[in-house]
């Protein structure tokens, strides 16, 4: 696996940072040759081909701001974010689903990295300092408080979260939430907090959840998920005691799974089915890969 | 390196995270024997001792919120929220790089880990959707919009940073800021964004940086770096072609060193000088356990 697929990586766009501090190079990008990514509220527009679709910067609300996205060759991407947008689920919908089955990996990466963008600027119109108005700056990489006494600076969040596969004996731990579909079994997650290794995130994440300790914690991938604006910290891990107290706050479930299991539930996916054992996470989620991973180490 | 011992990591206080949506059981712990963490503005309050000084939640302002840090034994621990706090710098003052010389490795971690909620909440008193005042929740682990009609929820930041010695025929790539004492050449870094992987952000920071092309990332290690809320993914990666060309804008110089200059500078940084070619990071900074890995592997 030394160069995995992941999903909402490998955008073919040229983030060309220094453009977004140079006004001047920033204005004169914003041309009819400019490209507006076509979004429906958060959700992606697809073209009849199942390609992202781009208009041009007319296509933009007059009191939208606009999200420059990077360079496609000369060609300045921008993305618009609007004055309001439906509230919803931070997770992803059926469009989300759709457009990961059906786009090309650097296209998905796009409007990943564009959603992740556009709903944080949607959800910091005001200064969390001070309360005042933010305006949008650097391009979009940046919000700034408008009050004189404040001009507080906001960055987009990237939130770290770890997603695990511990091993014992031969088999791993994969817990059920209650939110996913039937038979779903997939790898534990959580949030990095304040003041923790991303080692230390994962073993306290599995005692909280599973009652199990965990020790050799190792990094295996990451991943961009834009829902809204996660990374996830893929990891492997031992145990040495499988004795297993679900947190039922947060799992309804949590079992040990032996390799046959994984490697059934790998191969009914790819048909849109549930193994015997249980059903995997699909090829975009990072769980698929991290599972496939420990299949094929063997 | 198989158990490094990383700055600002391996606090002895738990978490207990399930007691942060347990108002009742919250409360509870808030009694005579609880213990308040003290600090001076962001910066750690030491004892005659070189211990963090802690007092009881007598001592806390009245208009003062807490934060709930984690239980020490069967004693909450806390930090108070101060209705206002000296505008200052983010990166590390003398105090903390003074509590960094001389707190063991585990109250360091208490600090840290204090002082980046305790930040965080001084900048969040306001609703980034809506610009109402917010109020802590749960603990201190979220603080959530008082208007009736928003009510949204924010959580902490952890904001992650990659952090990477890039290495080309055995020699490695370090780059100094302007900011940095003299003669000092620490690894490049940059946030990862919205929509990157940390191996993409990795070879994005480093051609932005010095204009250098990477292939085969890996990660070694994480740190929390509560300056203000960092997770720094320190990484290794390697470059075909040394050619550099420093961006000016982030750093100063950036320049190829030798495995004998990085023993030489590590050596020396021990006694607080630098080495010959130049001065490395202080023990405290992943900078440093990065280039103490590279030289040990040989």
């Amino acid at each position: 696996m030394s160069a995995p697929v992941i999903a909402f990586s490998g955008s073919h766009i040229d983030r060309a940072d220094h453009i977004r501090n140079d006004p001047q190079g920033l204005a004169a990008l914003k041309t009819w040759q400019a490209r507006l990514l076509r979004l429906d509220g958060l959700d992606p527009a697809l073209t009849a081909e199942n390609m992202l679709e781009w208009g041009s910067l007319a296509d933009a609300a007059p009191d939208s701001e606009l999200v420059f996205l990077g360079l496609d060759g000369d060609r300045g991407c921008f993305a618009e974010v609007r004055t309001s947008y439906p509230s919803g689920s931070p997770h992803a919908g059926p469009a989300s689903w759709h457009a990961m089955a059906v786009l090309e990996a650097g296209e998905l990466a796009t409007y990943g990295g564009a959603r992740s963008l556009v709903s944080w600027h949607a959800r910091h119109r005001f200064c969390a300092v001070c309360g005042s108005p933010t305006a949008l700056a650097k391009g979009g990489w940046q919000r700034t408080c408008v009050s004189e006494t404040c001009k507080a600076e906001h960055f987009p969040r990237v939130d770290p979260v770890t997603i695990m596969l511990v091993e014992h004996a031969g088999q791993i731990l994969l817990g059920r939430q209650p939110r996913f579909p039937v038979g779903r079994y997939s790898a534990l997650a959580g949030f990095v907090e304040p003041g923790e290794t991303i080692e230390e995130a994962v073993a306290r994440e599995v005692f909280e959840e599973a009652g199990v300790r965990v020790r050799d914690v190792t990094y295996i991938a990451s991943q961009p998920w834009p829902f809204p604006s996660s990374l996830m910290l893929g990891c492997h891990a031992h145990a040495d005691d499988p004795a297993i107290t679900v947190d039922i706050t947060e799992l309804e479930d949590a079992r040990w799974f032996s390799r046959e299991d994984a490697i059934d539930a790998l191969e009914a996916v790819a048909h849109g089915e549930n193994g015997r054992a249980f059903g995997a996470p699909p090829p975009t989620a990072i769980a698929h890969l991290l599972l496939r991973w420990w299949v094929e180490r063997g």
